[in-house]
């Protein structure tokens, strides 16, 4: 469904229309804009709070430079929907996030304006600094780069190491920090301690101001003018080199400023283009600012789906029979049962306590479930450090985020033999957020390091059982870390808070006797195997299916089995096919002689793009349809 | 050699021995300690310049805080000899870094001591946090905790994750600052900056006391004290809230103090261990501290080899004839040569300049090769930054390191086609710095990643040809990132500068024709091949040879000439067995319906320790010998 923007935007279609505005009008622009998309989002879905809050920051920034030549690069890209509607894709921004329709976040294919893909967090600063550094080699002198990145995002190590970098460099180089308190959850850490205190208490401009001030007075009297020059020095000293952690960084620092005045924005920001060097603008804004209900409960609206724009009522579709929950809900359920019997335990999350469901842990026990913010790097090491002392620790993190702690999962946690449990959450696609967000590698990344399990469950019970297992004293001895991944959303058991039963480490299950040929499959993917093979039935095929339930170690006694008794194999993951499940069966099958024909379902070589979970897995074939297809293909083999 | 240590080191085995001494003996336990390091390392060799610097420091530690039960994290583990020695290993010390000896950093295996392994840098913070919050969840709030870091390692992200999320907990967690300006190579960076202006400036303690003390002047008069105690407000607000970096991370900053001081040292550590919460000791120290050559050339002694302690000579074996370079030399000499011709290029590397050889041209180009201090993510992104330019980057980053860039390969890099150059340094076996050096999952981390070429030169004239290529503008156009791995240390080409010649992008060499098996190898390890191929020829056995040269895309038509002419494999490769180049040709193999015998031979599926590549390569069965053998067994299907 289109929606009619207002009077000023519909003139809008690139930033240079923009621009022919007078600066009077701008505040009817940040209006209709604030409207189009609440508009579009109530309607449409997506992400919501965060493109809200930067309305106005978003305005001002393609008002003030000269887009796409100067470059913008939004961290996340959360917020980037107001920048898309001002850069030619108005029109067609009700298909965002849909199968074959516009990013939720920014990307170059999609736009000159935008400059850099995103999704992760973290990265504006790197990544602007690249482009400015570049320019400069280029002698582009001219071009100004701007980095913008929430607080929350700040908390990122990358973040850090881009700073410590750029305030070295003589790049041109605009680092806007979009200070809300948020990441989806409330931030959390020092850093946002210390943003809240200069804004909420004296700034720092404030403090040189009054300071300076009285100084004055003093000087006044005269007889104190050495010793007023002496305070005046220290003070000097404090406030201007030491007096913030930016520009201990040697980033100049400007504000805070109120993110919501265009006017006061706009001025500030054609002030800034004039300054050369690093720099840094603490704009304070509110996510979801204009939308009362947003506004009021920021974790909610940060992608509350579809909704009434006038009353707030999010729609909910009332299910006519029981629903299986969410793997999520499980998660977060287990844990906290878990963590009642069993004093060890701690939870830890990279700044998703809502969405990993870790909250109800949190809830009820604070002291032993812990959000550490934006920092996988650091969730997995301090998980380390805590295993060191026997604490049994479930790292909940999004699969596509643990590529972040790759090298702390090998040099902190499998060299050494500590028993850290990780949980992936969201493995294998993870829809409309896409290719950033899929959780496409993990298994192959985590089976490929020595003293690591991984497991996935194929569904709620199975899920608990292997939280369970890995939570054992028995297990934890063996001085390996264990892997749990599953996907977002739903799983298949209304009826899922089964009694915990400890798994036997490499164990898979038989689902289904066959004799055609057989279906290896891991995690909740399985279940569309078990419908490919009844539909198969139907024809006449008779496949056996395996869930295979841990690719690392394999069960190798199952896979004997299965190849002494089938000549034709198909793996099913929903994992990239390099390296991964299917290929660890053919490692297995060739060391051991065996010479079936395998064929082996999972994500292919290359980016697939967002869509629904099922759109994605139909387009690489191993949905239900796709993997029966692929049987009566390699079986056909026998019928010829 | 077994090392005489001095009168007073000879009676301590461990801290407690350490800790009956008397305050007034430890300055000579320093100088033992550091004489008996020197005795050592001139001897046997080792990191020198970091532990010599932290002698006073880890005496001070050890007689200070009640190890084992307090805790030290020591970063990296470069400066952790002295700590080896106090800690019931000076006897054993002579086989540090040696094939089954001691190794050559903090290990949790080797000693109750040793709290946390390490190799990579800036895990402390987060390790001893983990440490502190398990200890607090446990009741046992008597126990301390000590993080030691250097400036270097201060740099890396996950540091900072660290501090912000120490910041707000209220664990007793010390960390000590050790600043010495270096990382191997000097450190770089704003973070560098601010701590050499506070240390060699005013420092903190000095800005507040003289503040101090001048508002109590003012004060005396009376009626000013209405302006002094706004003025005192408003300093104290700047000084004690906002003054200092760490502060602003709600750790209590303390320092700088001269990290030689021993008697000073303790008392600061006494005193510290009564103050709760986290907080920060600044200690500045000197690498090489105490060996005026190691002072002086502060990266050459980072790890100088054998020397005479006497003279500071460095002992070089003098060749006999002319030797092959160093792959980081052809590395250095090529991209420069490279960037000479071509302005595009760039060079980047996380604090490996001297290592790479990128300095090479960072001394001929200081604006187009970069060193960005250890920032691995960031390397990788600024690099990607780079490239949306037009810039033609080589990232250099030791393979091991590179683990803590993946998710940057993949999300900056790689989802958006971006044509970043990567060359792996120091793939495979690291050698004598073991498991946590060791390049082992290079090949499978990369090749599982779409829009990723991934290569490996046999010798040095193709680690030239394939820089060479992937600098080529008509390469870049496809969109790809290009991983070239290579190993540490000689290649096989005394004459090395030959003329640059493209190659093909997935096109394989074929070395040597056969008939009874053939061996497919990646990269330097080839070589290895090349002589057990005529080793078995001298028993009859005709081998092809194929060095693949690209792990990504494979040579197909090349594959498929070999599994029509073949049925006994081998694949060679120096990296994990678990996805990597073995198991590429079998997803390859079993795809297109080929049923070889394949035998894999690499790094297998457990931590492999430290020792000398060769013995490393001979323990895993892939030397000469080892290939060898395991194509006769695979031949001998035949022969039977």
């Amino acid at each position: 469904m289109l929606i009619e923007p207002g009077k000023l935007l519909k003139q809008i279609n690139n930033p240079e229309d923009l621009r022919q505005l007078s600066p009077e009008q701008l505040f009817d622009v940040c209006t209709e804009l604030r409207q189009f998309i609440i508009d579009t989002v109530s309607i449409h879905g997506g992400h919501f709070g965060a493109s809200l809050g930067v309305v106005e920051l978003t305005v001002a920034l393609h008002y003030v430079f000269n887009t796409p030549d100067d470059q913008l690069v939004w961290d996340v890209g959360h917020q980037a929907y107001g920048h898309k509607i001002l850069t030619e894709r108005r029109e067609n921004f009700h298909s965002n996030r849909k199968y074959g329709g516009l990013s939720g976040f920014p990307k170059r294919k999609e736009s000159k304006y935008d400059t850099f893909g995103v999704g992760h967090s973290s990265t504006s600063i790197s990544a602007a600094l690249g482009m400015a550094l570049a320019s400069k080699q280029k002698g582009e002198n001219h071009r100004q780069h701007v980095a913008i990145i929430g607080d929350g995002a700040m908390t990122g190590g990358l973040a850090f190491e881009g700073m410590n970098h750029a305030g070295v460099s003589d790049s041109n180089l605009l680092i806007i920090l979009n200070d809300n308190c948020m990441s989806i959850d409330p931030n959390v850490g020092a850093l946002k301690d210390y943003l809240t205190d200069i804004t909420t208490s004296r700034t720092y401009n404030k403090l040189r101001d009054e300071v300076w001030k009285m100084l004055g007075k003093f000087n006044r009297f005269g007889r104190f003018q050495e010793l007023a020059s002496k305070v005046e020095g220290a003070v000097k000293g404090s406030v201007l080199k030491q007096s913030n952690l930016f520009e201990s960084l040697n980033l100049r620092y400007f504000g805070p400023v109120d993110g919501h005045d265009i006017n006061h924005l706009t001025h500030v920001l054609n002030d800034l283009k004039n300054i050369p060097g690093p720099k840094l603008l603490h704009c304070v804004t509110v996510k979801g600012k204009g939308f009362a209900h947003a506004e009021k409960n920021q974790t909610k609206w940060h992608a509350p789906g579809l909704f009434d724009k006038v009353t707030g009522e999010i729609h909910k579709s009332v299910p006519t029979a029981p629903q299986p929950p969410k793997y999520q809900q499980v998660f977060g359920h287990t844990i906290l049962e878990l963590a009642q019997e069993n004093p060890k335990i701690m939870g830890i999350t990279p700044a998703m306590p809502s969405g990993s469901s870790l909250n109800i842990m949190m809830e009820a026990m604070p002291d032993r479930a812990i959000d550490v913010g934006i920092a996988e790097q650091h969730a997995v090491t301090v998980s380390a450090g805590m295993a060191t002392q026997g604490s049994t620790v479930f790292c909940n993190i999004y699969s596509t985020f643990m590529q972040r702690a790759f090298d702390q999962v090998i040099h902190d946690v499998c060299i050494q033999g500590l028993p850290v449990i990780f949980c992936l959450d969201r493995a294998g696609f993870a829809g409309a957020d896409g290719p950033t967000h899929h959780g496409a590698y993990d298994i192959a990344y985590m089976r490929l390091i020595p003293n690591m399990i991984v497991s996935a469950p194929m569904n709620e019970q199975e899920l608990r059982n292997l939280m369970y297992t890995a939570s054992l004293d028995e297990f934890k001895e063996e001085g390996k870390a264990f892997t749990i991944r599953y996907p977002r959303g739903q799983g298949v058991m209304p009826e899922w808070r089964t009694p915990l039963e400890k798994i036997t480490i490499g164990q898979g299950r038989k689902l289904r006797d066959g004799s055609d040929a057989a279906i290896l499959t891991i995690g909740h993917i399985g279940n569309y195997a078990t419908e490919a093979c009844e539909t198969l039935a139907e024809e006449g095929l008779n496949i056996g299916h395996y869930d295979m339930r841990f690719v690392k170690p394999l069960d190798e006694a199952m896979l004997h089995e299965i190849f002494q008794k089938f000549d034709k194999v198909v793996t099913v993951e929903d994992g990239c096919l390099q390296g991964g499940f299917g290929s660890a069966v053919l490692e297995f099958m060739v060391e051991h002689g065996y010479t079936a024909k395998v064929k082996r379902l999972g994500i292919p070589d290359r980016i697939v793009e967002h869509g629904s979970q099922l759109e994605l897995q139909t387009e690489c074939g191993f949905d239900a349809k796709g993997i029966a297809q692929s049987v009566r293909e390699i079986a056909e083999v026998v019928f010829k």
